[in-house]
């Protein structure tokens, strides 16, 4: 099971060396590269197959709306959902956003409590804590395990009736911990909450059934999974779909307007207003046929692989922080003794290894560990012992700079 | 000052024959067609430059933040306006929702008033009835002219302090109709009113300057502009943009993020949640750029020209009904006696020629037409006197087959 690096390397020309030099990108956990294969797929979109979708009495758009109902099949296919239950937003932070307005704002009210973890995205955070301005409704924060993993225990202890949400990330994007998803979903359910899950960097890395995991809304973006930027998708089991009202009003999601009183379109359509991002949503659908062409199995069993080698390395080195569990998920989070990680990020990238130093948009993560920031390594499908090898001559160089 | 269409038309792969067919695109008022220079650009940010924005430490990142920001100033140079007053949205209507929710929410309650139009897209009708769902805002709809304007000197009569927005098309998606923006303008702020114009149809075929027009919020979509599906842009006055909340939370909008309390990067960060749509607008702009490059007085005075021609054409026939003015912008509505719409682009579709065919998502308007439908031919800057040829050949013989 193994992966033909030199094969799937060459597949990204966003990984070409450049002026003879090599680039290690680790930081796929922010953005992935994109296949050829999701670049020709742009390519036909916006030029020989172009036209507009859902309206055109011609072929050519007819043709283009095919492929747009297509794409939503394949995304939906992808992580086992059907193809009525998948809205293509601008990305997973829009589609948090959207479950928060609609479905928050319609159902939650002021004594209500939502539960999230420590170590959300912000993207997961500040949508409900605008929806708590909005409506009063309460947020608690479940703890981590002391290895990083949102503490389903401490979960099970917090739980009241009184919570009617559930929102939590599948995989975390400093830590790699990976969720107990069935487990959070019994623990949900068993309190009457719904389950949002925030699949962001977990479709990338794991197999994902949400029919089987029994979430009820599952939110993910195409960039982080080999796809275009501007586009991602929320899940969420069709009987709730059905009855969110519309959260943006305009064209195509509407039955019939008239100026007294606006009819909805059926979901999916209903929370898709304007002209969709119709190029964006074909490449997409080519972003999940190259990595089910791949096999997500295998990208994890390579990924897993590369962490464990990168999570030795740094083990052996008596000066380094490693944070997260030892079985994260294509993700490591360390910081060096006396090093800003924006020093170490700037002297690697001038050895052609790009990793994160920052917050990555989990502020009170940071709070927890005590910490501003942390470096990250991210691995995609494409990434290799190599890009370790450099990682880890990087380091040492920064550590004889400021040693 | 005459295009030179052999060359133009070469740069767009969209148009090229097909099985030895000329494609005749007539729909570039759904959405335009795109040139290679914006695929070129779209390729490389896809691949050989593409990195994250806002957050890299790494070299690729930082250049990609810098092309991202010289997007935004490209976008806002183009339309008069200064970089820090553009946010980037989904599209037109994800702009027009943005105000609505956000400054709307804000600003407007129970007893104040909007004044909109008879001619107007659901963009701009849709978000604004939400609003009144909302808050309790009242709507008021300004009638149109016997040719099919917006009706200024009924808006005059109309408006009163009580309205504190006035929202209207630049240009009708169905008619062509050209507001007098500096009047609307006037009258608006005569009452104490903001004004939104939605310019989707009207930054194709117009120059526009948001400053010298004196508008205070200005929508548009870069996919009829030559440009990327999945973006858009909202220009605002700054002043009113600072003074804005976010509408959507997650990662880049925030400046700092507890659990207890999170606050809010400056506009027009705070507006764009999560990882932009980076790639869309370095296509954005690259339209800009190639819009700028041929013109836009040459541009509107070349389809000023096809708008005559065809209206010409269409009027020597005696069951033709056309609507709007004489001098519509770059669209031209019409019906043919005893045939249906969309019978009429099936055929035409057939010969090669795709016009539009439905409500053009302005329903109330098809209302007031008295017609379910109509047939809309659009031209962009590529179109030429051939396309009008055989859409005129092309309704000769639906008359043929239908009579």
């Amino acid at each position: 099971m193994s992966l033909d690096l030199a094969k799937i390397r060459a597949d990204f020309p966003g990984l070409a060396a450049k002026d003879g030099q090599i680039w290690h990108y680790l930081d796929s956990g922010a953005t992935a590269q994109k296949p050829q294969a999701v670049i020709d797929a742009t390519v036909n979109a916006m030029g020989r197959d172009y036209a507009t979708v859902h309206r055109g009495v011609y072929a050519r758009s007819a043709n283009m709306t095919l492929a747009y109902e297509a794409a939503r099949r394949t995304v939906a296919g992808f992580i086992g959902g059907q193809e009525g239950e998948i809205v293509f937003t601008r990305g997973a932070t829009e589609a948090i956003n959207l479950v928060a307005q609609s479905w928050g704002g319609a159902h939650l009210k002021a004594g209500d409590r939502i539960l999230i973890s420590t170590l959300e995205h912000h993207s997961n955070i500040v949508p409900w804590q605008m929806l708590r301005e909005r409506t009063g409704v309460e947020i608690d924060v479940c703890p981590l395990t002391a290895d990083g993993q949102i503490d389903l225990d401490a979960a099970e202890q917090i739980l009241t009736p009184a919570h009617k949400l559930v929102a939590l990330a599948h995989v975390s994007n400093v830590l790699g911990s990976v969720l107990d998803v069935p487990r959070a979903v019994a623990l949900a359910h068993g309190v009457g909450a719904k389950i949002l899950v925030d699949g962001c960097q977990a479709v990338p890395r794991l197999a994902v059934d949400v029919a089987a995991l029994g979430v009820d809304f599952y939110a993910f973006s195409a960039h982080k999974l080999y796809g275009p930027t501007g586009i991602g998708a929320l899940w969420a089991k069709a009987e709730i779909l059905d009855a969110m009202a519309p959260w943006q009003g305009g064209g195509s999601m509407i039955d019939r307007v008239t100026f007294e009183r606006t009819t909805w379109a059926p979901a999916p359509t209903r929370f898709e207003a304007g002209t969709p991002a119709i190029v964006e949503a074909i490449g997409f659908a080519a972003a999940v046929n190259y990595v089910q062409s791949i096999g997500l199995s295998a990208i994890h069993a390579h990924e897993a692989g590369l962490v464990k080698t990168l999570r030795g390395a740094l083990q052996a080195m008596n000066d380094v922080r490693l944070f997260g569990p030892e079985d994260s998920a294509g993700i490591v989070s360390f910081a060096l003794e006396g090093v800003h990680p924006h020093d170490l990020g700037t002297i690697l990238d001038e050895a052609g290894v790009a990793i994160r130093a920052g917050h990555h948009c989990a502020q009170p993560l940071m709070d927890h560990l005590g910490v501003p920031a942390t470096a990250r390594a991210s691995f995609g499908l494409y990434s290799d012992e190599s890009d370790i090898a450099a990682l880890i001559a990087g380091i040492e160089r920064t550590k004889r700079i400021f040693g």
